[in-house]
């Protein structure tokens, strides 16, 4: 998508706005995890999940709002966020301070998947989304476990990216205070695999080289 | 807050649950941004921003809502989400795929916080919340400044913690498949800080040896 609609049309800070979907698609896919925000007897509800991007399609875990999934033959609306933190912004006042980020925002209609073939091509997108490869070597998910398992998927329709990079913003008169400023950089870095009990065999590359992005 | 409400009680996986404030609280305290949740014209709006706790108070920036702050003079129902990924839980089957973390979910009524006084207590809190010390070391914020700042505060009275940990959870008949199974642990790391233009002396401590939690 690259022209804005009403709702993802970024009002605050427009200039990092960005509304190309190679940019949007970067982000979703790097990203681990998402925040689905809906709306419970008009209440607002955000929880976080695990997705993953087909194409034009964000398929996410839709159990954790199972316990309004029933009332939703006709979907529900759904505003998704994915945020990836890339450093401290140190600004010589905390009017200034702020984080190196980029994020997505998906608004939509998210439908339950109930077809087996769809459903068991989103369980090995978000599989292999967070663990590139596990798909193919792990066991493989039985149509019983499919079945207790709810996948929602939300078009890319309307979606838009906001980033923030670089040094901070400071303003011209504020340039020669004795402060230092600059930014820190953030990366999720993974650590040495701890294996399970009775696992007594190195880690697969996939996991001993895991990064993000993949 | 040492019992659940109807809607912060855990219903799936109510295992992982806890509702201690001491658990509450660092998990807030050691995340750099929450996932703010409202309801704009009935439809669902999530949007990240930065946060601090002060007590029994949330105080987070309302500008990413701004667009919709105008008429909220009777404060805005909102729920919060605050999420701390740990690691890659790497099970024998997809199935019970997961990922370690420690979340807090907040729920309640936010109000724009307009005394100068509590406002620049607030703005001190997120900015020592993300980078501590920083508040002391900077050009404080005008009162100019801190007029065009929007700042909102939520109780923490209904505020609810799930957290996973530990290996993954695969049934007793997967645990002799050859599949390598454990955890690949993750943490946010900070690099070596970059100064801006002009800025040619060493950082500070606090950001040299910075680290979350704190």
């Amino acid at each position: 998508m690259d022209a804005p609609t009403p709702r993802t049309q970024v009002r605050r800070l427009p200039e990092r706005a960005v509304y190309g979907r190679e940019t949007i698609d970067a982000v979703l896919d790097e990203a681990l995890i998402c925040h689905v925000g809906f709306v419970d007897n008009g209440s607002p509800v955000v929880i976080p999940t695990i997705h993953a991007r087909v194409g034009d399609t964000l398929y996410f875990h839709g159990s954790p709002a199972s316990r309004m999934l029933r009332s939703m033959k006709q979907g529900i609306e759904v505003s998704v966020a994915v945020t990836i933190l890339d450093g401290l912004v140190v600004a010589r006042t905390p009017f200034h301070q702020s984080l190196n980020y980029r994020s997505v925002i998906v608004f939509g209609r998210a439908r339950l998947v109930d077809g087996d073939e769809e459903k068991m091509k989103a369980l090995e997108a978000v599989t292999n989304h967070v663990t590139p490869g596990r798909w193919e070597d792990s066991r493989r998910v039985t149509s019983k476990e499919a079945k207790g398992t709810l996948v929602l998927a939300l078009s890319l329709d309307e979606a838009s990216a906001k980033i923030r990079s670089g040094p901070p913003g400071d303003d011209a008169e504020d340039l020669g205070l004795p402060h230092w400023a600059g930014v820190v950089p953030l990366a999720l870095v993974p650590g040495e695999p701890i294996p399970d009990a009775g696992v007594d065999w190195p880690a697969p590359d996939y996991l001993t080289d895991y990064q993000r992005p993949i």
